[in-house]
């Protein structure tokens, strides 16, 4: 049971319970999608007390002790029962919106509220054999978007509508139509960035990526109305969500032939993607990873424009990955978290040349001792539709 | 200038500022989608703190005092200088995480921080003209969705194949990929919620309404694998996103011929919205809308499965709409709140019947002198697959 390993580092950390609403968590530790509370005790059965929907809780959780309540009530009697002097409470602080931090605070007027999360994501970074298979086959689904690229990235082909392709194969393979993020601010469909040389340098200020444009103000990154030309250098970067398991995975298309500045560039992000996976071993700290790949970006000479240029350079090569598409750690400069065995993380090596465009390559892996598993199916070449 | 009248309600409320760092609020007062910190005085020029993407900033916004500000001192300094006897701070509470707020009570320790929330919904409630116009682009789109309904809605076909259609047809159309959420735990592609007679009447807890019921405890609301078969009943709701601005439309259709039970059920749904409409006008309660739609339930005596049955029965008739699909005020039970001319709101009366399945209607319409005008371009009628 998930629960045991969380109530283990509570112990260790004098929390006395975990107070989950959060989708993810709830997902996570009660295989449930529903709006529940989630209390999970130091020791001893937690609870599911239920929002809403209790016929689909009961045919969805693992657990048995569940409780139908919409309010904060009976988990305060039940905490309040077993832990009657108080102690400290776990929530997620980072994703719950402040008003219901609030009420929570007020419920628990006995304990002193602490932040969760940084126990929930440390168990989550190191998947389980059955996550590991979910997240390949999160993987193989890339062959779907692969191929709807290849087929529909023709001249005068708007980025939308091949973006509106990739959607369509991924949903009929039995992708879900959204990706999860943590972060409070971000959203994303299922059919990824696309974009082509006209959008793929201009960077959005959603992430530190090759974000494309989108279509304006309203959700400024994506595919765009703009059309693909014959020499274009198409990036698609995508999240690929099944059965609530990521993989995020990025390859570059060109359309007709690659020209030598292509290849050149696309041979060096190949190069710092050797760089980068030689590292990724168990023991070695996040950072580790993207210093190795910005000393390969140097090397190279291609550092002005590693991971993005200007004020919207990343220094970053990757993350983790798992429930959320986003998840700890960053593989950043300052990251000392060490790497271990069954994590699973993604790098994503790229240049973003202003006026020019971009190549990127990503690729979602597992640390093994010795060279990571790396999941995608599809090769990491650069991809002509000239070839065809 | 939209901040001008935020400023009314301020000084009106002793607010002597807001911060606004949510995406929906950045978008209604600065038209950026770029992740940014508005500072809105109680008088005089709002400040736009530029947290990334600069250039995407300078392209969106119609905004002039524009500051480069990753963090939260520059607005601290900026508020300072202009009340440096503190007053009430602003801020979007129900929707920024517990730990920003934290940061933001810190940062501005001067200041005492209050909802802005209620007074910007307040203004966001009534539409201007230029809104109304691409909330209408938003209900054309919907001619996209019903078509790829009705094209591919087959005997044997799988709920998210049609899913997978309706999404593609949107895109191409000039369609969002997502749509936009007020609630902390909601979350939705592009695509609605389709369901068939299989699933049509299992509620999942995301709302009170057809959900459909997904893949699995990931996700458990949307199309799901679940084959359709001649007779299906099926339900398409779905939230049209086009350029930040949202309908939300639901219809019914009939795998072949609807038969008498269905047809029965689809007129007192309509009865019921024929109901609610001659209520849809100004000066009305929400919650006025709700009884006349109720009382019409009970008169046809379909009050038993009237939005939702046994623990899942809703008490409300529909709910305002615009840069989010779920907007104040709801048409329920205890809300007083009277409608305007201009407004946008939703109203949809529904059918759920346990191991039947449900019948639905939903209008995005604007509140008038008079009978509210209905976006759809769709004929709101029970559709039949056999008529083709």
């Amino acid at each position: 049971m998930r629960y045991r390993v969380l109530q283990e580092k509570m112990k260790e950390n004098d929390i006395c319970a975990a107070l989950l609403s959060y989708h993810r968590d709830l997902f996570y530790y009660a295989n449930t999608g529903q709006p529940c509370n989630l209390l999970i005790p130091g020791e001893g059965e937690p609870t599911l007390f239920v929002r809403r929907a209790l016929d689909f809780v009961r045919s969805e959780t693992h657990l048995s002790d569940i409780v139908p309540a919409a309010g904060l009530d009976a988990a305060v009697k039940k905490l309040k029962e077993k832990y009657p002097r108080g102690g400290k409470l776990g929530v997620a602080e980072e994703v719950i919106p402040a008003r219901l931090y609030r009420r929570i605070k007020e419920a628990f007027s006995d304990f002193s509220l602490v932040n969760i999360s940084p126990l929930v994501l440390q168990q989550r970074a190191v998947k389980e054999p059955g996550e590991l298979e979910l997240m390949r086959g999160a993987a193989r689904l890339f062959e779907e978007a692969h191929r709807a690229v290849m087929e529909n990235m023709k001249p005068g082909a708007r980025e939308i509508e091949v973006s509106a392709e990739i959607y369509r194969c991924l949903r009929r393979a039995g992708g879900e139509p959204v990706n999860f993020h943590r972060r409070w601010d971000a959203i994303s469909s299922h059919e990824g960035y696309l974009a082509g040389s006209k959008t793929s340098w201009q960077i959005s200020g959603m992430a530190m990526t090759v974000t494309g444009k989108g279509t304006g103000p309203c959700l400024p990154w994506g595919a765009s109305p703009e059309k693909l030309e014959n020499g274009d250098v198409v990036v698609l970067d995508i999240g690929i969500n099944y059965r609530g398991y990521h993989a995020d995975i990025s390859r570059t298309y060109v359309l007709g032939r690659a020209n030598g500045k292509t290849k050149e560039r696309y041979r060096a992000v190949q190069e710092i993607m050797e760089a980068a996976l030689e590292q990724v071993r168990p023991g070695k700290e996040a950072q580790e990873i993207y210093y190795a790949a910005l000393e390969k970006a140097r090397q190279l000479k291609v550092d002005r424009y590693f991971q993005g240029w200007g004020e919207m350079q990343g220094n970053y090569i990757g993350h983790g990955i798992g429930i959320e598409l986003d998840e700890p750690p960053v593989l950043m400069e300052g990251v000392k978290d060490p790497l271990k065995e069954n994590m699973a993380v993604c790098i994503e090596p790229k240049l973003i040349v202003p006026e020019w465009g971009a190549v990127d390559r990503e690729e979602t892996l597992v640390v093994k001792n010795g060279p990571p598993e790396i999941l995608s199916p599809v090769s990491g070449d650069l991809w002509e539709t000239g070839q065809l």
